[in-house]
């Protein structure tokens, strides 16, 4: 991809990142040598190299579209990085911090005085600044508050009213409204008073006297038309409409079925409070589905890659304290079974095999229903299929890989009612694999939480605990 | 969210869902008592119940946009989606084939002759037919080609000769090109003349004699700009523009980035090619998400969730075979010590928790590095940093979480020896799963493979091991 003007300066989007972290180690260079000879900062910050080093990266970084100094900034050592942002230009500020990751925003925010976060608001919407909010200190939201116009300050009131991962939170006030009963003509000039429409504007929403949205007027339907036909003759009443209050992710599947580029946002009464834009449900999807890798791996939030040691450590002791728990737990299983393995000890050598493949399995089971249920494909009738037809597959894996497994095992140790235990735990633990793959996501929508979070765990805790009682419980009846 | 015209028909996404499944539900009982009865399928057909629910299903569903369709087929067990398959409009078989998932498509193109396939791609962009082309049956494209004129089987030979994941793959051709030295009152008049403007046109292309692309027309600028004016004074130079072999995830990227609604494609000399638009960029993120989703469970692809069960045992078993091998070479490594557990048998008990910590420790670190490295956010001068963080990371965890599971052997077994051992073993863990955690992703990439295909079982597979051999080494040397 290149972002071309006619000159085509740059040829490829990680050139900006490589051209600055080449400047900066010749800067950091210069730095460690003029300190070696016991220079001060100051002769170091006027020596002319030092000079030209960040003239040129001055320049480079004012070339850059926000969204990439934000992207090159996470990429940076804290070090590098705010030495890089103190030379961002200040009307980028507001832009580079919303395009920020949040763990990296903190840093920055951390670095700049009140004066200067309020300055960086100025040159963002209420919405814009809404995102922001939370990471502000509050002295600086009051200035922000006084500076705003009446009108603005109650978008903003409402912005920030509306929870994270709601439609109201993915809402923007850039709302162009007309009225029905009007020629295209009269539209037409309307739209060339203003100076520049705002961005995303594919739609203009027609209202009536209450404000009421009656249709939608296709921005491509009026440039084709006759310009003396009215409003109300080229608009279309069949659109999508958004609720402040409806679940962001309901947004995002409309943007995806429907294809838009931006949808209405009204109240109960069907009068218009804004719109989303497909902009924002992009970084949205983005975002989601990057928590979810996330979570997935027990990483409770997006992490700055070059986050502190302990400030890692507490992002990520919860989930190993939580997998500790359901080891012990395991380990105390297997506990209970100590005489059976002190008098046939190739049972601790197998053991593992039958709790970890019933985790792969029952993980695999639970990754197909937290998928169907985010898609919102099972209905209680299907339900029962799928436990059916999970059960089923899992019934001809257990099968096959404890035939596998059972004749490992006979291979290796002789022992040919050893091998029968282990094909019988196999096949087992792999049902249980199966009935509570499909089970646990399913209990955890009916609780009203949140099936992709912790069903993992719990799948592995039960295969893992399950695998070993299984598995040391029939060689204890049929072994010894 | 509602999609509403003034009538406000369906006030929820899953309501056709639930409604189609009830009639078929109802359909499906008086087939099973017709059938009881021992009268014929004819006879069935022919009763007025069933005509009058096959009625309603007919009314419910020409009511649905064909990506609402496309939804319900997927959530429908397959016998249910032949039945309401058969019923959707010709018209909208080919857009239906499209939202439809790799797996449900199957399904569906099974089910139908090649005249009927020949006949819904005549709804069909040149793009679309390419996207469906590896599906459908030699013969059926034989015809396609055959029924279209020269220009679009060109495009069309052009569409199907770009791998899948480049931006080629996702251009369209519904490109509006201009000349910059006309008057925006001509563009107006050109636009005018058309029936209506492609989706998603937010731009205009202007080119020179040669077809080479010079800049781009906002549509948003045309409306607000004085018709009088010349489209050379009003378009815009610096524009982002695709080249047709770039990967598909650049030009994600730089939607994301951008905010873009359209970009152009153009060859290595200029010429405009084509465009790619917002809504095949999402479609194209929800899909990388989800099939990363589905392969760090080992699911092959996408499967059907009422895929018959052989076809998900085959989906399935790559991974559990897989994984079958790592446990296996796991449990030689336990089996190499079976002298020291038969001695000490508490050490069968404790092992799976070293090495449980240390897979979730080590698939922690991965997740980290996988996403730094699909956001380019790593250098070479950064991977040392990485490293010793991700080191430094763990050498906390495994002193503090070493520490707990040192006190709770003792505590159990009364040995504070053993104790000591866990301690150990836990943290030389740790630290092994964090150096391959940043070395597995790291060195995949550099051999130039995607590093979060596998690099999840290599660091289990790892810490399994490398786990087991630790803490039963240890406990040989100082215990035994």
């Amino acid at each position: 991809m290149t972002k071309a003007n006619n000159k085509d300066k740059t040829e490829n989007l990680q050139t900006p990142l490589q051209q600055i972290t080449y400047l900066l180690r010749k800067y950091r260079l210069v730095e460690g040598f003029v300190h070696l000879q016991n220079e001060s900062d100051q002769e170091l910050a006027e020596s002319s190299v030092q000079k030209q080093n960040l003239a040129e990266l001055q320049s480079l970084l004012d070339q850059l579209h926000p969204a990439d100094i934000a992207h090159i900034l996470e990429a940076l050592p804290l070090e590098d990085r705010l030495l890089v942002w103190s030379m961002v230009k200040a009307e980028y500020d507001g832009d580079v911090l919303l395009e920020a990751s949040d763990a990296v925003r903190e840093t920055l925010i951390t670095e700049m005085g009140n004066n200067e976060l309020v300055a960086a608001t100025e040159y963002l919407d209420t919405n814009e600044i809404a995102d922001l909010a939370p990471d502000l200190p509050q002295v600086v939201m009051d200035d922000v508050f006084q500076s705003l116009p009446i009108a603005e300050r109650q978008q903003l009131r409402a912005a920030m009213s509306y929870p994270e991962d709601s439609v109201g939170a993915l809402m923007d006030f850039d709302v162009i409204t007309i009225r029905e009963d009007v020629r295209l003509e009269v539209v037409l000039r309307y739209l060339r008073r203003l100076d520049e429409l705002p961005d995303h504007t594919d739609q203009l929403f027609v209202v009536d006297r209450n404000e009421q949205l009656k249709g939608v007027l296709l921005i491509n339907k009026i440039l084709v038309s006759d310009p003396d036909m009215l409003v109300a003759d080229v608009m279309t009443e069949e659109m999508i409409t958004l609720h402040p209050d409806d679940v962001a992710q309901q947004a995002a599947n409309a943007f995806e079925r429907y294809d838009l580029v931006s949808a209405s946002v009204i109240d109960a009464h069907g009068k218009v409070l804004g719109r989303v834009t497909v902009n924002v449900v992009i970084d949205f999807i983005r975002e989601k589905a990057e928590n979810e890798a996330l979570n997935l791996a027990g990483l409770k939030e997006e992490e700055d890659l070059f986050a502190p040691v302990l400030k890692s450590v507490k992002n990520r002791w919860v989930w190993l304290a939580v997998n500790l728990v359901t080891a012990f737990i395991a380990s105390r299983v297997i506990g209970v079974f100590e005489d059976s393995i002190e008098k046939l000890v190739a049972l601790a050598a197998l053991m593992p095999i039958i709790a970890g493949i019933g985790g792969n399995s029952g993980n695999q089971t639970i990754t197909m229903i937290v998928r169907a249920l985010a898609l919102e494909q099972i209905s209680s009738s299907s339900a029962w299929k799928l436990i059916a037809k999970e059960i089923g597959v899992s019934a001809v894996n257990g099968f096959i890989w404890g035939t596998v497994v059972g004749l490992f095992t006979y291979i290796i140790y002789g022992n040919p009612a050893l091998g029968l235990v282990m094909t019988l735990a196999m096949i087992l633990n792999l049902l249980l694999a199966a009935l509570l793959g499909v089970l646990i996501p399913l209990t955890l929508r009916k609780l009203g939480r949140d099936p992709a979070l912790g069903s993992s765990v719990m799948i592995t805790a039960v295969t893992d605990s399950g695998g070993f009682f299984i598995f040391l419980s029939l060689a204890t009846i049929f072994l010894l």
